[in-house]
């Protein structure tokens, strides 16, 4: 006898932005949270944005009923991003003693954060809510607005993880007053991979704004309308591809060679640096199949340089780049579904690089760096 | 700003019945593995089955062309199915280096192996499909046909895991043979707990053939009828309701205090044997409540002892029964859902069971099972 088991499963999560979340008088975060009712909490909050800001969030905490909330503080960095963080916060949730359900865990912090807080939630008891609240740029338009969660295994990025998205995720870029200017250059590696692969508009935004969007940490008027397109751009990606059955995806670009890149690297690289050098390279690979332009090139590549991101870094060797690739197609199920540009917000993908397209390719980025530093 | 992101997962698996399952004459295992492809795999078998079968199961991955799987061999126990054990399944994955969707991992085991295997998929890479083939009865009329996998964690039964079906579960009960007898018992327990909830018939064929059942291992002409039953009513609970949106499930009738029991009485108490004391002890909150008949009690109270099942054990005391009860309601997020019968094969669920509710039952259950013990 055999049975054919056939079921479906329904996802809805809100995205939602917000200033001030931790001012008691904005309810925001109450709301979402269901703090309105006095029962249990865990909040899982990064080390620096708990040194920052951990007075303001438990005096909102505390404002909303809640002095009880249990509060775990995390190291926010990818060495930390690892199965022991993992277990110590299914730990803190035993002992807030959190229902299944109604009772959601509160994330707020970097993508290594939120990250490890939607894979314990995930994880505890085969599924426990939680709202995110990022606190980077790299958070605010890509790690927290999605569905994917994960931890470092094994010296690999990522390698285990689930699709699990935040039930409400809470988008306040006033939080990123406080954020070193690195990690602003860094976040605007997701914002220009989103642009260039679909979105020309966004990229003149921040070809317009690049100098005041890192100087003034996105307090700029137009930080509104290039984090909206961004996470609208996102989401749109997403949406129907929450699960990733589909594995051509174009928010792949710039993740393809990175994660090798970024492993190796570590802590010299952050993971939009990696991405930066990785969306460098992938234009090179597209400009010498002659399906981009030597414009659009130099117009990628420079506007990388201008926001202070790398091009280039001395892990990138031959070998790496490929057993990168390999690993990516391992991940990519045999294929390798490289997103290349064909000009600004348009893109395909190529599944024939071979070795010597990759070596041609790194030359030519070599030149072009050059010249585009010389200009 | 706020978006709200919309999709739906189709999650579809087959179980199905073959024999001789590891004569490489069979090619049902190959075909749902895609052996036929000569490809990498990761092979995970419980410590007992490979002494015993281990030849068998590497000869037909040898016939298959398979010389080159990877296997890895885990201990059998709830000790066992923690962290460390799922970690080394991942090192084992990168180990064989498989790709992402086409080369899943197969798990031959018990419970504890397959829930294992089961949770290191879903997290490889965020979902890598696997195969699982059930050695023990618990196995096949119940963990392996689920979606649910797990490790237990932090003193507690299955506190981390998630919904993840094999792609293909193959049952084959003539492994059955080589079960040890306690074992044997230890799966009626959940064939029991379905026929009591909703199947007056199986409870019958059960009662019929007990002795033969334990005896010959399922090697008797009822063994197809009651596992195909079994798996039928298994599959039917779960198959509207994989993800437990609904907490008010019958399938849950025995598993409300029994995971405080097992985790107490291990290594003493075996999963079957701990749902047979809670089941034991459901029948008589639902007797004391006066919506179980006395001959239906002692119907329920009398196959379980003539099986060989326990319906007490010593660290069943009230204030364990009642820290059960009470992380059971946080599980059910703050709704106790205790299923209890009100006939063979008719149930409905309380809410509002008192600790003196539950005093009361423990008693009346030791003269029952005294009373029972007498016939
Ligand atoms: N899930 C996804 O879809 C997804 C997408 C992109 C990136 N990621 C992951 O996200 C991680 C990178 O995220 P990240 O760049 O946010 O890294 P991060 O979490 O390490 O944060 C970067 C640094 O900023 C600090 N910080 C955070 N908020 C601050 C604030 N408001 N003020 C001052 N300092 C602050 C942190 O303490 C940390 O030192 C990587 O692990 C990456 O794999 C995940
Ligand atoms: N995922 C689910 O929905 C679900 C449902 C029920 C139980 N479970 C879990 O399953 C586990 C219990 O399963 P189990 O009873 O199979 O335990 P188990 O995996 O520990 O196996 C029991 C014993 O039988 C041995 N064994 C297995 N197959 C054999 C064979 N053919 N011949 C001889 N010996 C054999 C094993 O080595 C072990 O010693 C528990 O951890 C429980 O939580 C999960």
């Amino acid at each position: 006898m055999a049975w054919t088991v056939r079921s479906t499963q329904d996802v809805t999560y809100r995205v939602q932005q917000t200033d001030s979340i931790f001012d008691p008088g904005n309810s925001t975060l109450a709301d979402v949270a269901g703090l309105q009712q006095r029962s249990r909490r865990l909040v899982v909050v990064d080390r620096n944005v708990d040194r920052l800001l951990g007075r303001a969030i438990r005096g909102y905490f505390t404002a909303w009923g809640h002095d009880h909330a249990t509060f775990l503080v995390l190291e926010p960095n990818e060495a930390a991003k690892s199965s022991d963080a993992l277990l110590s916060i299914a730990q803190a949730a035993d002992r807030a003693g959190i229902k299944r359900r109604s009772e959601p865990i509160v994330a707020i912090g970097g993508g290594v954060v939120t990250d490890l807080a939607g894979l314990a939630a995930s994880l505890y008891r085969r599924g426990t809510p939680f709202v995110r609240i990022p606190t980077t740029l790299i958070g605010l338009v890509d790690a927290a607005v999605g569905a994917k969660t994960a931890i470092n295994f094994n010296g690999h990025k990522n390698r285990l993880g689930t699709y699990f998205p935040a039930t409400h995720t809470l988008l306040d870029h006033s939080l990123l007053r406080t954020l070193p200017e690195r990690h602003i250059r860094n976040g605007l590696a997701e914002i220009i991979k989103m642009a260039v692969m679909k979105d020309s508009t966004l990229f003149s935004l921040v070809e317009q704004d690049a100098d005041q969007l890192v100087d003034r940490r996105f307090d700029t008027p137009l930080a509104q309308q290039v984090i909206e397109r961004s996470v609208s751009g996102m989401l749109e990606e997403l949406e129907p591809n929450l699960w990733e059955h589909d594995l051509k995806r174009l928010v792949d670009f710039g993740h393809t060679f990175s994660p090798v890149i970024e492993m190796r690297a570590e802590p010299q690289l952050l993971h939009g640096e990696a991405v930066s050098i990785d969306m460098a390279l992938s234009c090179a690979i597209a400009h010498d199949r002659g399906i981009l332009g030597r414009e659009a090139t130099m117009r990628v590549i420079g506007l990388l340089h201008r926001v202070g991101l790398p091009t280039w870094h001395p892990v990138c060797d031959l070998s790496q780049l490929c057993s990168g690739l390999e690993d990516s197609v391992r991940h990519r199920d045999g294929h390798q579904h490289l997103p290349v540009p064909t000009g600004i917000g348009r893109a395909r993908f190529l599944e024939d690089v071979t070795p010597e397209d990759l070596g041609r390719a790194t030359t030519l980025l070599a030149d072009l760096a050059l010249e585009s530093a010389g200009r």
